[in-house]
């Protein structure tokens, strides 16, 4: 089989290990031939392709983003994005796709299964939100950083009476603010499920501040205040007078500081969170992702993604990631409002 | 109710993480009074106590090791054990143990319990070599650390022509071994539950040599090569004829320069692998259970322990742990040999 | 001797190492009793202490921030900050004062070393900004932490089409820049003590583009742009048409998105910079600095302060910290630009 | 002008980006080519080279090893060795070698130097002992991750009772020892410079015990207990009888146990110090020291090595790198000894 390959949507650590599993797995124990498809469905739409053979994966496992580029083109945005698709698979001669992504490059997945094109998924997202399994990978990774990070701030607000903040991703679903908020141990995490109330916000600093500890807050970039987004873009003025609003972050800053009279200061670390090596587990998923995506090819198992149930992966169907949002088990929640306060 | 907490076995990063969480909920949530005892069994024994309050446990989430200290004592191993644990557990006015530790440790909290005693377990197992949960803390940091290593060596085997063997943890199971393994792209990973043929061996390592790549062995530190550990005994000599045999790593390295003549060289981790601050997941699950164990001390879940199931922590009987030793899935070493040679 | 420490100024790693180190030596070499005061100058114009003998340093050689606390207080801020000075120390009976901080904690050391007052200092800034030592104990530690950040980075920079930029510390020198931009492989590095030139900027942003290279940039926190910090300032408008400013990191995404068309997205480390463990080389430093500080004491070199010359620690005037700021050297800028654009 | 440069000796972390900046720089500043000989000297007498242009270097920075490859050849151990290589340079048309390795690789160099040649060196050594530069890139890598081992061996030794031994690398110096010793706070640190003495071994561990404090020993690979190797090589036997002995740290385990019937347990880092994406600052270092080296080129400056002198790079002749071992400053070690028992 010629089998074609594609990475959507935002780079996430673990795709190289995906490709490279696929590769090695797929080449010699059941002869199919590679092509990468370039910037996710802009390289399927226009033909273009580069090569993936064994060589080309060498040294791939360990390294973070995706030698295919991505891109968020979607092919159902024009009328004749799934003729162009046809035209292009035949044209290379390609047997069956395996789309590596999240909701929308899964979605398109789904949709050109039911098409009728012979397509495998494997499930993406940093923010862990995709359903039908346990986990993807990048996601181990990304908590990782964003716990790092929380402990170097520990040592600063044992040495001050300030309050640190870390905006961490999840602009839907706060699950990695409630792993690297548990994991690090925040006083307090706030996520996008839930609607948070700046007054109990402000009875936790307090109340920290009593014992003259800091406190440390994690908050998901999607968290809004009560009263919603319109409180937050609400305009805030800085020192000199000057308009300012970066994100949630930054918000909450100027909030808790108006509201106690204490320095609060915001860390966003943004990308950093989705880059570099992936953790030994999230390489350990990836890699197992992969070589279960290809055995699927090689089974025929059209319209299904790898996923993992426990410490298994099995095939579910591409529906099943993207029905609804995967988002924070509220006893979960609870149970990191243990620790807050 | 008062509650005794003991940590047995060898330390495992997580240990103290698990600690907090108990004290953390059990003293605002349920009115609960904690007293730890001093290296494991012995301190029960001995009815040797350390303060096991709030502000003992504060920052002790992402530090390794156990503040209560650990020992092998068994209290089965002298005829009055028992009674010298009810007479402790009654002049300290204790209702309910908790007990941390591993196969040693939880066999004897079940045996409590069958006494009658009210024991709640946690499972803790650098190896991940205990029944009835998917994974145990401690494990998930072994694996990193591990990883790590491999890719570090993975520069030297580039830029020189060299077999490089990294020994790591696991005496009855080799989960260690798979997991950094396969994270850390190994040429080959040898494990206790599967005698390894040095011929097959030899034949990878050539292999990669006349591609001119050097090879990166994990071997787990009870594997045995074919024909037993007599073998692995035999006497070996050093390059001064002296007697030379450190464990199966040494043994390896010295056998693979005698086949084939290139030089090999051995990392032995040992006890840097349980050691430090636990990875962001193993203190995300110490903490869930702890959280657990609690709930079910308050809910007079005697005999049983927490553990693992996909994203869930559930209660089940401290005897599915120690029942049989969880040897690596066949299937899984499957995969992990699709990178093999 | 009695001697009393202090920490003042901003926290950073390897303040407890000195602890430790001074501690360590001077109790057992020379009989000195330790007392710390707290909060730096407040503790001493309080006559606020806490115990520092041999057991109070166990544990703080990894460990990031001050057991001692931190403020800003100055004592010459009010007419009696001396008097109260010296009496506090005589109600002590405090022989001595080792005074750990930056161009403000060592300014006041060396004016009460002019009024008579027993002082030794250590130098201590997180941006590398003091004169007189090569570097200071915090500095790598920094350094590293932007540059891990960096590497993270490269990774979506490979993958997507993307500006991405990170805010680093450094309010009046660049030094945390250009180090973690030259070890980052950073595509452009913007500092202090040069205004940046936005065509510059764009030129360079445009030039990686046109290779299919997405950008790294590097700017300290206190860089501006030619035109000066009204530019800087000047009213941005966010996607909703609401004010925003966050940083110059966030400015600098605004205009080059403006400029390019292309997203660019911001990193802000923020307190994650200066909190957590130090590096090895950071706590070498500070260890040493904590030993010969002590040894100045003993030989009474008052008015004196540990620097770091090559590989020596020597002992200099306080009054070579703090009677310049130590910008970055042109000619290392100009060594970083080899690697731009 | 056409430039050769070789990488000799063992790998080491930076090298990568020695390379980097030298083509980075000499390319478009100076107009020079570069050619890369493969596998040290071997390369150079055999004409065996590789490109080395601007998209080659593309991602060397963080990159451990050596792209090149190395080997341990001595081109002056054949008669004809001095002809072969100026046939190899006149054939290639090489005007000028850059020559980055150790004391062999830079004797060879400078006897190259001696018969005409021109040659450029970079000092590169994981044991800091080579002369004439404060430090070599690697060596800080080397004692961060010594240092990283050495922290979590500390968790271990707090919650049981035993003595746990570090081997590092360095077999003349104990450079690495003595840094990743005060680092990590080592209780005890031997190294090669000066035979250590198991009467006093064992007294520092037996008073640790006696404080119920456990024991950790950093140990070089060259130490040698008085007496000699021949007391390290004597036959030791291991549990069951037999003959075992791997390095020093081994034989250090063996006899503390002998000794103090406690548990020893040995790490043996090995290539994993040598391995790995360098430092910030070993990549700092590097990319100076690569930049310094092809502007000396260009000068003309033949038979000169760049080198560290507090924070400058300078040139220095060859021959000030080998003259003589550089070894442990016994005033740093007595510094190390404030923190032993």
């Amino acid at each position: 089989m010629r089998v074609g390959i594609l990475t959507g949507g935002g780079d996430c650590p673990g795709l190289n290990a995906v490709l490279r599993a696929i590769v090695r797995k797929g080449v010699p124990a059941y002869g199919h031939e590679f092509v990468g498809f370039r910037d996710g469905w802009r390289g399927v739409l226009e033909a273009d392709v580069q090569p993936l053979d064994i060589p080309d994966v060498r040294g791939l496992l360990p390294r973070g983003g995706t030698i295919l580029g991505s891109s968020r083109t979607n092919p159902f945005a024009s009328a004749d994005g799934v003729d162009r698709i046809r035209r292009s698979l035949a044209e290379l001669r390609i047997d069956a796709l395996v789309a590596i992504g999240g909701e929308d490059t899964l979605g398109v997945a789904a949709r050109l299964h039911d098409e009728g094109l012979h397509v495998v998924g494997v499930p993406k997202t940093i923010d862990n939100d995709l359903g039908g399994t346990d986990y993807t990978f990048g996601f181990d990774t990304a908590v990782s950083i964003a716990t790092e990070a929380i402990d170097r701030l520990h040592t600063t607000a044992e040495s001050h009476h300030r309050v640190l903040i870390v905006e961490v991703m999840g602009r839907h679903a706060g699950w990695i603010a409630v792993h690297a908020g548990m994991a690090g141990g925040a006083n307090a995490i706030l996520i996008p499920e839930q609607p948070f109330s700046m007054d109990r916000v402000e009875a936790w600093v307090e109340s920290r501040f009593r014992d003259r500890y800091a406190s440390i807050i994690v908050v998901s970039e999607g968290a809004v205040p009560e009263g919603g987004a319109a409180v937050l873009t609400s305009g805030q003025t800085d020192a000199f007078g000057h308009a300012r609003l970066g994100g949630v972050g930054d918000w909450l800053a100027h909030e808790i500081e108006r509201r106690t009279g204490k320095e609060a200061r915001t860390t966003v670390l943004g990308h950093v969170q989705r880059g570099g090596t992936p953790t030994a587990r999230d390489r350990w998923l990836a890699t197992r992702f992969g070589l279960h995506a290809i055995d699927a090819v090689q089974a025929g198992e059209w319209g299904m993604m790898a996923a993992l149930r426990g410490t298994d992966i099995v095939m579910v169907p591409l529906l099943e990631a993207t029905k609804e949002l995967k988002t924070v088990d509220p006893a979960l929640y609870a149970e990191a409002e243990v620790f807050f306060g």
